[in-house]
């Protein structure tokens, strides 16, 4: 049976330590494809571990796509493509609540009649900056399903603030320097150390492209890449982004999603160049992307010379149970893959600041066509974050906010299971984001649901409002009804209502 | 002898007043081409006021190019075309330092020998942000005369700092509310009465897109007109502003400049559809466009459906004698021009905050086809700058700038006209903006002159580093050598040594 040696621990949790060095095992061949992993129980009895020890770091390496479970028989190894670049030994820091533990029990396990984390289903939650597109129903609906402000209790008001005088008082002179058009160097740099530390991402801050929003970002990547090319996106997805690429007047092409991602045969046939994703938590469906698949787009990135993936990682922060997900960036040393990240979700929305990771050799043309543009993000801002970085107040937010967002998923599932929604709906990916998709048992469609709930005062968006710009038959893969429910935004109050009110309106 | 009823006086001063109502006068035909105007002194006498009233009111129109003046035979009323807009006769504030008066010497004024503001060179001087370029050339210059830096001690940073307290105080809720695509409206509306009172433009707030920065909406404008039009620049100009056009792969046409501004015929021959200038104060030849000039490109657009003026007026607010000049924009109906400003360059660069003034058929058009993305500007930065306008901090701060750049670039002449620059070089164009041009009376190449500069510890720029885009016989119609010398940066010793410094350099 394997042993790891319990000397190689580093600084990190037990749970982290056998996920990496399975990792490691599986991406070095030394695990082999459809080889069974050892039991928890005796794994976790030969390693001299907890049993939860090692479900934690089986789930997690499921979660990436690394093993497969199979009912009663246990765990699998997948299949790897050898070519992959083995991601950096350096330990990851972990927050530990976010492990899985016998005494938190969230939907799933508490064995909610009508609720389960169906994998048939390839949907999940997901959670993601909108205003108040898709369009609203008419009424006077008071529970937005759409919503996504952040509540004044939950942003860091005095810390801001407390930072804000200081970096008013001591960086005057920087203040007004001009700034460099990449961003301010503090920034990057401590944007850099945070995607080695949670994403296992190690980048030079110099690859860092700091910017006014992702929507910005995008229009820039089609200046760097070429207007010529044809970008995919995926579908259902974010309906903001396919509008961008249209309004940048570049080729778009809508793929279709299955259980593990986009699907790469749609997208080699659709001619695209770049391919628009978010393997770690697409919106809508919350799909995780699993190792396999990931391979598969690399490998679809060493086709062509034009193909590139730009990896959209919007809301990888809020994965609400196990370890951050991994980005392709970090397993692709090709130079093929663009990693976009914002703190518009993880702060607020009105904080207009994202960013991008260049390969080397795009950066080097970014450098010679779009160097010479200005920041758009002032620098006041800019070293305000930074020193909410580097002081560890951006990790205390984030980790605060995910037990905020996780307590808030379970008291929504657990009203979901004492209404009469109880068995005639079905939640599918509640375990990250914001949002959960709600299959919903009807012979009703969306649009007449939609119309029922705005009545009892509630505005829910179907499935297909993330549809835009595909066909028919690209809209038909998906079962229908089916309601993203997004929770960002909702009092208490509203969560122990909101079942009630559209079992009112529905059954 | 024309005669104005003191009755008609709103709250403005005198000077005001006449400039106001002979204005009116032209515009309606009353005073006709050719005209002669009284003399200042019979004028004055038969008006019951001081000479240097009237003095003010001729030179505020001749700046505009409503009256001309011919030496030793008095003033003259230019040619107008009539189908110019009557501009609102709501009286405009002015502030009151602003007004030549017979104390007020600069330059030109108090005979400095070598001095002088040339109309047949036409050439002024301008300023305008710009980060390190043109590229410098070697050795460690001590003194660079590209460098916009604002000083730290001349930034409003305690009144700064006591709104951002407050609005973080008592806007939360606000703060994290989805913004406006187009900005929050306070702002909007604090710019709306700024551009009425200061400018004489009388728009809707709804009118007014913020963006991070003139950059990011020279982008949104060419997705809004459309990437087939063929875009026109100024030649010399801004080398930023063609590069921006050409990496958004429109068509980019260079387009002379005479000592009226962009020549309209040339512009006319190019086939272009946009035309990007500033005509209060063109950078770097510092021309103003006169009133006939206006009137030419208002017939141009009026020849295409798809003709259009962008109206980029980036530092009108340093006009340094006389009033501000009011944009093309307030003399035309018909919904071509387009205004754009910035704080960029009024309160520092790092403060990334730019506007435009949409005509109602593109806001039309705006809403539909990019309504729908996020504003690029923090809400945060948007509150606190909305209540620094609104509250009279910003105009504070205009007028305290104003007389700290005048008093800077006396400086400079004064040490110019003590220096051996004195009978070698003649200055044009100090009297507005943050810079001038300095023409050298040297055989030498403006490619010598400034490596012979360098090696003094000076930086200093040619007027041909700003013909980037254009093809010889364009760059051959301006004067060699000449240097564009931005004072915005200097320090006061840097102002005393430069002219000394340059002198060794040269001669």
């Amino acid at each position: 049976m394997i042993t790891y040696d319990m000397r190689d621990l580093a600084d990190e949790s037990l749970y982290e330590y056998l996920y990496r060095k399975i990792r490691e095992d599986i991406l070095a061949g030394r695990l082999k494809k459809g080889e069974r992993m050892p039991s928890k129980r005796s794994f976790a009895k030969n390693q001299g571990v907890a049993v939860i020890t090692v479900e934690n770091a089986y789930s997690q390496l499921v979660a990436e796509g690394y093993l497969y479970s199979e009912p009663r028989r246990g765990f699998f190894v997948s299949q790897i493509d050898e070519s992959l670049r083995l991601p950096q030994t350096a330990p990851l820091k972990i927050e530990s609540e976010e492990v899985k533990s016998a005494g938190d029990s969230i939907g799933e396990e508490a064995g909610l009649p009508g609720i389960s984390g169906s994998e048939a289903v390839p949907a999940a939650a997901a959670g993601r900056e909108k205003g108040t597109e898709p369009g609203p129903p008419g009424g006077l609906p008071e529970i937005d399903l759409a919503q996504s402000r952040v509540s004044p209790d939950t942003f860091p008001f005095n810390t801001w603030a407390k930072l804000l005088r200081e970096i008013l008082q001591t960086k005057r002179h920087e203040l007004l320097e001009p700034a460099p058009g990449a961003g301010i160097m503090p920034l990057r740099a401590a944007i850099a150390a945070y995607l080695l530390q949670y994403l296992n991402l190690r980048v030079s801050p110099d690859q860092i492209i700091i910017g006014a929003g992702t929507e910005y970002l995008y229009a820039l990547l089609i200046r760097l890449l070429g207007t010529e090319l044809v970008y995919a996106v995926e579908l259902p997805g974010y309906p903001k982004t396919g509008r961008i690429y249209e309004s940048n007047q570049v080729s778009v092409k809508y793929i279709p999603m299955d259980a593990s991602g986009i699907c790469v045969d749609a997208l080699l046939e659709s001619g695209a160049d770049v391919a628009h994703i978010s393997p770690s938590h697409q919106f809508p469906t919350g799909v995780t992307m699993p190792i396999g698949r990931r391979s598969e787009l690399l490998s679809w990135c060493r086709e062509s010379e034009t193909h590139f993936l730009i990896e959209d990682d919007y809301d990888s922060e809020f994965r609400l149970s196990g370890r951050l997900i991994p980005p392709i960036m970090s397993i692709e040393d090709r130079g093929r893959v663009i990693y976009l990240n914002t703190f518009t979700k993880s702060l607020a929305s009105t904080i207009r600041i994202s960013y991008m990771v260049l390969p080397p050799a795009l950066l080097q043309r970014y450098r010679e066509k779009l160097g010479f543009y200005s920041c758009t993000v002032p620098s006041f801002e800019q070293y305000v974050l930074a020193e909410f970085i580097r002081r560890g107040y951006y990790e205390k937010h984030i980790n605060r906010m995910r037990n905020y967002y996780r307590q808030k998923r379970n008291r929504l599932l657990h009203a979901i299971s004492t209404s009469r929604l109880r068995t005639r709906t079905s939640v599918s990916g509640a375990e990250a984001g914001l949002h959960f998709l709600l299959y919903v048992k009807s012979e009703k469609t969306e649009a007449a649901l939609t119309t029922l709930a705005a009545a009892q005062g509630v505005r829910v968006y179907g499935l297909s409002s993330y549809m835009a710009g595909g066909d028919r038959e690209l809209r038909e893969r998906w079962p229908e009804p089916c309601m993203v429910v997004n929770y960002q935004g909702l009092s208490n109050e509203a969560v122990d209502a909101l079942p009630e009110l559209l079992g009112k309106a529905w059954f």
